[in-house]
């Protein structure tokens, strides 16, 4: 296919990345796009990158990838507390089809537009179907809520409900019966894989608040021991505790804990924060229109062979012994 | 393939980024990177994708790839006047075998150290091939050299010589007789090809000297008439003036011109002057190292009809009529 196919695809990007309000000094159209952080911020940077067959199936709706595609990068942003600014899409595809990039589009600016995150430059070409995002925000870089605070007897919170984009992935597969649920939970588990809502307002909100954040892409059990790798702390976690969703709970009680500690793509963040904080937590939540729930406490290494790790307990706070299966994402290694 | 070997990927990459200095507020590991532009400076930021059998053979030199990969982002820097500062690197690798990616990292940290940019961030996962670097570098907004500078009476400039990395693409495949070039000649056309170098030194000392400038990454012909379309002009260009080097002009001229005016991947920089700045730009050059050559001039539109087009001429001053085939990077579409 020939380079001008491609650059009609730019142009149709770039016509649909002006209609908001340009926020860079300079956007698409030059060598690099221009942009400054906030007076006396930094920029907050994250790339993620969605390979078909991987991230996606071949087939995936491409409204939703192109809402999915920006999403997962908008939570980087929100686990780190940034107010989202601007973003670099680039895109190889074996076949442009119109239908296709206007539905990708869509999806794409209608969640752009939401966060006022506009669309600075990018790259198009041909190649199997690859999607990478670089997302820019706005942080005070003293308020960024990092990986490596979290403090000993910090309470561990969860936002939202664990465990549905994964029990959505097995109800596509097929790896659990369908009619276990009624129409309206079906919706809400495929909605919870394929519409991930980054938790942009929640990040904010915990700002001065959270002593140390990230969003759940692998799974509760991966992703809290990164907070712990990082802050060199323990966690004891309430596996009880963590919020499940009424459909989640339709599945047998082993399966909901699967789905809920190891299950991935669910774009929830979890924070620690000190127990003196727990109401303004609460509103905070309010504010950003989620549910919040503490899960557990980080405790501190108390011998110089102690390492990182999560402690379950059930709500009896027995220790539960847990095998647990990372997120395989869409395939079956 | 478990998520495991992608993490110790990451830690490689993560261990070799620690090894310069750090230039970021926070770099790897976290969501977000966090980083903040040069005191009352603005953050120039380009990504560009490299696909298998697109913009490089399947079994190309993993230490050459490496460092192109950086090496074509670096020159987007380059031609908006950009001092490099870091980037973030996203890859998916269908398997990762040790030997390609411990070649892949010395060639992109090599350059990487040579113009001191961290790599900040970054993503890693399993598909067919496919590198996208994003790219920081600091500049005043008010130097930047942009696209759409060029005035009615400015010379056009271009740095090194041009042709060469199609030449080298040529011989690779074969298009051309080997045996026209001594060893130094065939080995300078596969060094162009492969081991581009971004003009970083050049774009520089080109601050408040040029009034448009960008790389040549699709061809002179093309690439310039970015230039006249974001300036709203036309050009005189002189055929005979476009520097082609000593190896190039073994080549038949026909073939000498079109890999000199329509070859691509050269990521030398195009750029427009006045001429009052000739001895300054001549002065800017040998500041950097790199031969810079005058090759035409910068008219403005005359009639409402009148369009951004580029008039080749020869020494004579004689309208040429050329028929240039665009780039078509490694495929024969």
């Amino acid at each position: 296919m020939p380079l001008s196919e491609f650059s009609l695809i730019e142009r149709f990007f770039a016509r649909r990345a002006r209609r908001g309000p340009q926020r860079a000094v300079l956007g698409i159209g030059d060598d690099c796009a221009l942009i400054a952080p906030a007076a006396g911020e930094v920029l907050a940077v994250s790339t993620d990158m969605l390979v078909e067959g991987r991230h996606f199936l071949p087939n995936a709706d491409p409204l939703a990838l192109g809402h999915k595609t920006l999403a997962v990068n908008l939570s980087d942003l929100a686990a780190m507390g940034a107010k989202p600014r601007a973003f670099t899409l680039a895109l190889a595809l074996e076949s442009p089809r119109e239908a296709w990039l206007e539905a990708f589009a869509e999806g794409l600016f209608a969640l752009a537009d939401r966060y006022d995150c506009e669309l600075i430059g990018g790259d198009t070409t041909r190649g199997p179907l690859n999607l990478c995002v670089t997302v820019f925000g706005d942080v005070p870089a003293q308020a960024a809520l990092r990986r490596d605070g979290a403090r000993d007897g910090d309470d561990v919170w969860v936002s939202g409900t664990l465990g549905d984009a994964r029990a959505g992935l097995g109800l596509m597969r097929a790896e659990w019966d369908a009619s276990l649920f009624d129409e309206r939970e079906r919706a809400s588990l495929h909605e919870a894989l394929d519409r991930p809502e980054p938790r942009i307002a929640l990040g904010l909100a915990l700002r001065g608040l959270a002593h140390a954040a990230l969003d759940v892409s692998d799974g509760l059990a991966g992703d809290l021991l990164h907070i712990l790798e990082r802050s060199r702390m323990r966690a004891d976690v309430d596996v009880d505790a963590v919020p499940r969703s009424q459909a989640l709970r339709k599945l047998p009680l082993d399966v909901q804990r699967q789905c809920a500690l190891a299950g991935g793509d669910d774009y929830e963040l979890i924070f620690t924060a000190p127990p003196h904080a727990r109401d303004a937590i609460l509103d905070a939540g309010a504010r950003a229109q989620v549910a919040v729930t503490r899960i557990g406490t980080i405790t501190a290494l108390r011998h110089a062979t102690d390492e990182p790790a999560i402690t379950w307990r059930d709500a009896s706070h027995a220790q539960l012994s847990l095998t647990l299966h990372g997120f395989d994402h869409f395939d079956a290694n």
